[in-house]
């Protein structure tokens, strides 16, 4: 049972074109269940339910493996791997997409494996729900199920997304996107709208400027860990969700006080890894160094 | 010695004529003084410099005085008091002015009383630095001053701002004011440069993103008090500051634990404020309501 601690992520692995004020990549490795994973493994052993094409660089996947990364359900296929191109301006707080080449992507239908059917923590990354959904039902009995969306889902899958946060335990957004959702112009309105929806924790990403997390019973607010060198922004929201459901899957329970250093932990993954391009920095990344931002992240934030 | 703890400040007493997407006032009672010292006053005693014209309604006057607040030096002149009219739109996070009419505080000059002169604790409420520098050199002994400022300052009268500063313990200013003087882009650095300037304390506002304070040694970063029907934004900033220093006024230190509660107070009697027009809702707070808050603030943001 070394795996009982398992967590699957589906979502995307890809090849990231980013420019940013502090430099460039071209093709670097990224996407969602990638950033998510390099964050997770730090807590949890994580496998990844995704598709690459052939192109996809041998390099990336030792690299994936020596991150102790499962890739049993990565489907390698004919065809080429889903490539973003984009940069971020001189605010660094919202990515300008110049392409978006799904590929291969576009026609993944996730099919899991015997032993990651029966996987207990599940997150899945931001992509169509009716995908999400898809994954969902071959889960033989999951403890929990994290969901993340965007913009673009709600528009046009909105209906499917609903009948999605009936079996979902942990729903993951920004903040326009809660609004977006529920119709509500207050945040605290938008969390109740959903929470009546199905998840038991709502959390609403605000970017630099923390967190928000949303249960029945209380609510929790956290800042951002503040970073004085972000490089690139690219996976912050994936890494948050690496490092609070990783936590959550090794300590294996949901209760009030493990949300929250949940939550911390997130922070703290999303902030080392925006001081790198694709997983640069999530990939040397030691748990002292994460204990020392957490810690410190205690200093900024408690009072008497 | 009853007014030890007294703290005073200098600044606006105005007339508001405000509309929101929840209602409207004209005339309503305003002024950046006005709401500090409303917030101040249920910490320590607290008295107001500045000057209204022979229009302002002597209702007004009654309503300051039963709040405690002393106003022996505001002076009353021919002519008319400063009146500011604007409107919020629906994201109620940024004023439109519509009318800035500076009437008698055109040319104001503060002149202390004997009694103020010895005030141990002051306000420099956002006016011209030219102001506030003429009202330190009357005060005889200050234990600490505080300073707040605004955009139109910092582009017009920078040196005289940068001069003040050396004299300045505590300053307070929003987050686009900290890079605009700083030339900094990063939040840390711009809190670095400042307290290179003078101040030993520097509270960044971010309205309702919460607050960062920065030391030399630490910082603390505390999220707004959530408000679930903001009616008026107006005068949130000085309510903020009101809470906090008058908290720091009656506690008598700048320890960072009393920094730390007096953030989070200020927090508070800000997100009582906004939910008024004028003074309404800070006229009838008690302290358990505070208190109340306080406690509720620490469960939405402590963690073990």
């Amino acid at each position: 049972m070394k795996n009982r601690n398992k967590i699957l992520v589906i979502g995307s692995v890809a090849l990231d074109s980013v420019e940013t004020p502090f430099g460039q990549v071209s093709r670097a490795l990224g996407g969602s269940a990638t950033f998510f994973s390099a964050a997770a493994r730090v807590f949890a052993p994580v496998s990844i339910s995704a598709v690459v094409g052939k192109d996809f660089p041998i390099k990336y996947l030792r690299q994936m493996r020596r991150l102790n990364i499962c890739l049993d359900d990565l489907k390698i296929v004919d065809g080429k791997t889903f490539h973003w191109k984009g940069y971020y301006g001189e605010d660094l707080n919202s990515a300008h997409t110049l392409k978006t080449e799904l590929n291969v992507f576009k026609d993944f239908k996730p099919q899991l494996n015997e032993e990651n059917r029966q996987t207990r923590y599940v997150f899945l990354a931001n992509i169509d729900p009716e995908i999400q959904s898809y994954l969902l039902v071959q889960l033989e009995n999951p403890s929990w199920v994290a969901c993340d969306t965007m913009n673009f889902w709600i528009q046009h899958k909105k209906a499917s997304l609903i009948g999605l946060l009936k079996k979902v335990t942990v729903f993951l957004c920004n903040e326009a996107e809660a609004k977006q959702l529920s119709e509500e112009k207050d945040l605290f309105r938008a969390s109740r709208w959903l929470l009546g929806k199905g998840p038991k924790i709502v959390v609403v990403k605000k970017g630099e400027y923390g967190v928000a997390c949303y249960t029945r019973r209380s609510q929790f607010m956290a800042p951002a860990y503040p970073v004085h060198k972000v490089m690139d922004p690219t996976g912050a929201g994936d890494s948050f969700a690496g490092g609070f459901l990783g936590y959550l899957a090794r300590v294996g329970n949901l209760d009030d006080r493990a949300v929250r250093r949940g939550i911390v932990y997130g922070s703290i993954l999303a902030s080392y890894n925006v001081e790198s391009f694709s997983l640069d920095r999530l990939a040397r990344l030691t748990r002292p160094e994460i204990e020392s931002r957490f810690k410190r992240f205690r200093q900024m934030t408690q009072f008497s």
